[in-house]
């Protein structure tokens, strides 16, 4: 497919100097450069409206992001020796960052390659791609990643909505290999049965790794509670750094049943049991019984997901957190997360801390964890920036 | 003294309802509490104009922040009693993150306790009083620091420039025991001499001892160069975890001298070196004569120490980290701090980002870490947060 140019309108191209990556279709000069004209994935030449140089990317007429810069290199197109470049790069730095082959291998944007996310299990690849412009150089990708990785499987998780902004198809597909729906993941020295194929997101939240981490730090107490758990990560590190009264609660039969698995694969089992039922209605519960915790921690799904969600979700935070911190001994420790991009670090804060005023309690913030360095943000794109982790000691007035 | 009422203007009191704890003086109804009727560090009861209770505080009338709250709690006032309540809730916070008694043991709001920060050396107490409330009730103070931590010393710092706002006179006293001006700290392992009498703050800068921790995540290479090194606490780290050259710069030859004395004491006098001079000509000359870098660390005294030096302060910050991405080599890490308040994080991370548009290198930002746990940030208080710490992976385009 030939590189077409795309011109932009006069003063749009501030922002992509800033380092930024996405371009919109209000931005485009459709008169010198009319997007009807471009195919969905066409490589492209951005350009300003003086013909100053932008660089390299791909363009998707039907998407309200309607192109992408891949690289501001001239002499170096979107070509496999492109990809060959930016994937040797991603993995030097996971190389260098983990000890073992689990984690994000690629992340979009940030990793130099816009639309393609590659989570590592070993000798299994889970990639998802996300955009028209890397669904036409799959094969090329798929070749980069087999090269440089020498992967025994690779597992297409193209079921992702976000695929649909972009007018492709959902699909989980097989790629290379004859992968098995259970592997073992090992994280810090704890090992998790986990599920590429058929999991949440390719089966496993690689971004908050390094905040479970930090709990080591901060100390977890004797009893915690761990909401939303999903398949355990947290709790179990819990319990593995010495808790002895772990709860688990989820909404997902399933997912309680791998925690109690995985608690007893890494034996565990009798230091962690589990709650069912919706976040909110356990909490009340504990609450109402009395049940207090030393570590409380709040993993909840993205509460905003669009930003027309923002209100209620904020107050869904709010209510939440309050719950958290209502079941919390004095001094203790809350973890909680928000995951929603739409929700900036600062808002989310505020929401804690006026859960916190409502109570009556004084909050002190001992850290804000990330999403962890396998998952790099892109300083320019802000929407590279989604998890926010906070650590809080949590103390009545007196 | 007695305790006097102090009455807001209508609807001044969201703010303090949210959380915060200063009140300035144009938020107070002065007819009704004229401030002139107040002595400095008078206590006071802080109420709405509905004379709604918000707290126990105290009072400098003659300060922009005129009043500040010191508890919610209507059942217990500033006393004894309190601080003796607040300081054990603040050890206690230590005593569960740290294995060695050095540390930030009180800081002012976070800890409940505004116009007081104390350093802790071991049994020397390293002390500042920044409000008069604080100073009226010094010897209550100084007596529930003997109570609680039983010091060999206590060092009153009062030589900083922020006591000018309250009237308060600067200097530094001795007023428990005979403290020596040279005592070794141990941070995670290395010791350094450091000067609590006579010191830049009080002699250390513990608010970066968790970033300097975090250099063993990201590993450091084999060239290192640590940019305003003071007395070699990142430098020596970095030399700790293996790096082979380790050069220091700073334009104090005493901070330098420091240096030369705590490598040698940590048998690192062999991987560290240092430069004299003004950070931003050396970073030119190192850059000139094609010295290259595997970690670049800089950490610079706050460029913004005023909101009106804002612009100026934010161009020195881009200067100075593009010059440190000039001097790395690709893939190297940049770790840059900015300790200015009046610049928040974003905004130091979009300077840095122009930086290195500016040189043409793409950033990978692996995390932001702020001021270590011994000073938690106050989620209310935006002014309790100042450091920010970004670990960056500099690559080239291509």
């Amino acid at each position: 497919m030939k590189t077409q140019p795309l011109i932009l309108r006069k003063d749009q191209e501030r922002r992509l100097l800033a380092g930024h990556c996405w371009i919109y279709s209000n931005e485009v000069d459709t008169q010198a450069t009319p997007l009807k004209n471009l195919e969905p994935g066409q490589p492209v030449e951005i350009l300003s409206d003086h013909e100053r140089w932008i660089g390299h990317g791909y363009v998707n007429p039907h998407s309200l992001i309607c192109a992408r810069i891949v690289t501001r290199d001239r002499n170096h197109p979107l070509s496999p020796t492109l990809w060959l470049k930016r994937i040797h790069d991603a993995l030097a730095l996971r190389e260098r960052l983990y000890k073992r082959p689990f984690y994000r291998l690629v992340f979009g944007e940030s990793d130099g390659l816009p639309g393609l996310i590659v989570d590592r299990y070993d000798d299994l690849l889970a990639v998802q791609i996300t955009t028209a412009g890397m669904e036409r150089v799959r094969g090329e990708i798929l070749a980069a990643l087999e090269q440089v990785l020498r992967p025994r499987a690779i597992v297409l998780r193209n079921d992702t909505a976000v695929r649909e902004l972009e007018g492709l198809p959902r699909s989980v597909e097989t790629v290379l290999g004859t992968p098995e729906d259970h592997l073992t993941l090992i994280e810090h020295e704890l090992a998790f049965e986990v599920s590429p194929l058929s999991g949440q997101k390719t089966g496993w939240f690689f971004d908050q790794a390094e905040n479970r981490t930090r709990l080591a730090r901060y100390g977890v107490g004797k009893r915690v509670l761990d909401v939303c758990s999903y398949i355990g990560a947290w709790g179990l590190r819990a319990a593995a750094l010495g808790a002895e009264e772990v709860t688990c609660v989820d909404s997902s039969h399933t997912a309680l049943e791998r925690v109690a698995d995985n608690a007893a694969r890494n034996r565990l089992d009798n230091r962690v049991n589990h709650l069912h039922g919706d976040a909110f209605e356990v909490l009340r519960d504990l609450r109402d019984k009395g049940k207090r915790f030393d570590t409380v921690i709040l993993d909840p799904p993205a509460f905003i997901k669009r930003r027309k969600d923002e209100k209620e979700g904020t107050q869904a935070y709010q209510r939440l957190n309050r719950l958290g911190i209502e079941v919390l001994e004095p001094g203790g420790l809350l973890v909680t997360s928000s995951c929603s991009f739409h929700m900036d670090r600062d808002t989310f804060l505020r929401s804690v801390q006026l859960a916190a005023r409502r109570s009556g309690r004084n909050l002190q913030l001992l850290e804000v964890g990330q999403q962890g360095p396998d998952h790099p943000v892109h300083p320019a794109i802000s929407e590279t920036a989604y998890l926010k982790t906070c650590f809080l000691r949590v103390l009545p007035e007196f």
